[in-house]
């Protein structure tokens, strides 16, 4: 089953104490649909300038993307600009220019509306309602969010977060979100919300993913080098999306599967700047690391 | 089997913003011996002052732990007054009041020399080398240690772990240790300096075990609440080396599962201020824990 994205696409300017890219492809749409379509057909709703350089169209297609739902409006192509430290935490954020990402009105395209997998990339909450009123009877829902639109669109948030399946953010945004510091309290706090099930996303340490059954913690590989971790977030969604929508089940078991190929496919996309590594990424890569993963927590 | 530990006891005067206890049972060798002694039979060397209170001696007893070690001295007990802020992170320092512990010079007792476990906990190392001159082919000998003695003491601490097993620290340790950030690059070049295994703590992300057989991770279970980080390491260290000790394995295996009892007991700890939790922990909670962590992490 095909999985459907509506985020954004970006030109990222990407430093860190490594080494430094300009103006190479980001955003989360980008990023999700390069880790999903190892798995499945992807079908992307967004937004580019007419400055968007062609070899990145050229590089979707390669992957057998399902492009028309990419809008070309006149103007530059949303810009990111934002540099790491040594701990490559959180970067710091030299410059966000939307472009015409500011006044992007997502429109599903009518043979993309019976949609199974929908996810809804970090954008505003009220475009991802927009998106809901769009898709008709989705097998699963997902999505994503970030501190801003917790501050600044609660309640237009909290509608979102009511009518889809499953929310995918990070631990910050977790304990924003619940206003409660322990993860525990605060993703049961987030599953009264409404969704089924909650994956927070915890970096270098994996993520975790609560739901009526329990929790399910998912390794992070440790790595030899981790060089630019811009992405790992949308990749891990791409990869727990395009896994979901690859496999026979929406059961625990499942979605316990998703969640590891997310950590498997985001440990790639760090390896290298911006999506270098996950480009040229080999589907047989993905099941030997997948099978280390297994090996890396278990006991016998 | 039996272990051995050298290390500290303290009062310890703890500040967290959920309460604040004063002048409680702590140091490494208490922390550390009330984890092992849920597994196996425990020697304490170590040193307190004439100001001990009866009832923590009381307490070792009940747990049936060889106290011969403890040496009296005349002065007051090592103090120690730390603060941890809302993150429950790396605590600030308030006072640190060494007292009897500035001159301890840690005597093994005769009939302790042939233990077969041995724990060398954060002392100086100094000592540690003093302690491996006096025991005898020890199965297995592990050790802690701090950045205050990686900056200080650098050869010193170097000939120590040289000539132990196992080394058990922080992954900020290992970093400085090795002078390399990438936590896979630091723990191969600290296994180069000679020990068999690196177990690399988390704190709530659980521990890492480095070894020529490759990695382990445990997770650390995701708490309800936190409330005193302090000890979450000591007791890591102690609920690995009883299970060891109290287990028919050195190998893979066995290290595996004491790696992760290691997890289960720290993540008592945490529970409650000082050892409140783990001083009246019974051996059947921990069996439930590790169960529930087992589970935690399978697919299937």
């Amino acid at each position: 089953m095909s999985v459907l994205v509506v985020g954004s696409i970006a030109l990222d300017t990407i430093e860190t104490p490594f080494g430094e890219v300009r103006e190479v492809l980001g955003g989360s749409a980008s990023y999700f649909s390069l880790a999903a379509s190892q798995f499945t057909d992807v079908k992307i709703v967004a937004v580019v300038g007419d400055d968007f350089p062609e070899e990145n169209i050229g590089l979707f297609k390669s992957k057998g993307m399902e492009l028309k739902g990419i809008q070309k409006a006149s103007g530059k192509t949303f810009r990111w600009h934002g540099r790491y430290g040594y701990d490559l935490g959180g970067p710091q954020t030299l410059g966000t220019y939307l472009n015409v990402f500011e006044s992007f009105d997502p429109v599903i395209p009518e043979e993309y509306s019976n949609a199974e997998y929908v996810f809804l990339a970090n954008i505003d909450p009220e475009l991802q309602l927009n998106v809901l009123n769009q898709v008709k009877k989705p097998k699963l829902v997902a999505c994503d969010t970030m501190n801003y639109w917790i501050e600044k669109k609660p309640k237009e948030l909290m509608e979102v977060i009511k009518n889809v399946d499953l929310l995918i953010i990070n631990d910050a945004e977790a304990r924003e979100l619940a206003q409660e510091p322990m993860i525990i309290k605060a993703s049961r706090n987030i599953l009264e919300m409404g969704p089924e099930a909650l994956i927070v996303k915890r970096g270098e340490y994996g993520a975790l993913m609560f739901s009526k059954e329990g929790i399910f913690w998912a390794p992070s590989y440790p790595l030899e080098a981790v060089v630019d971790p811009t992405g790992a977030g949308d990749t891990f969604a791409g990869g727990f999306m395009g896994s979901l929508a690859n496999g026979d089940s929406n059961g625990s078991a499942g979605l316990k599967k998703a969640v590891t190929y997310g950590c498997v496919i985001a440990s790639f996309t760090v390896e290298d700047f911006g999506v270098k590594r996950i480009a040229h990424l080999q589907y047989k890569e993905i099941e030997t690391r997948f099978t280390a993963f297994l090996k890396l927590s278990r006991l016998d």
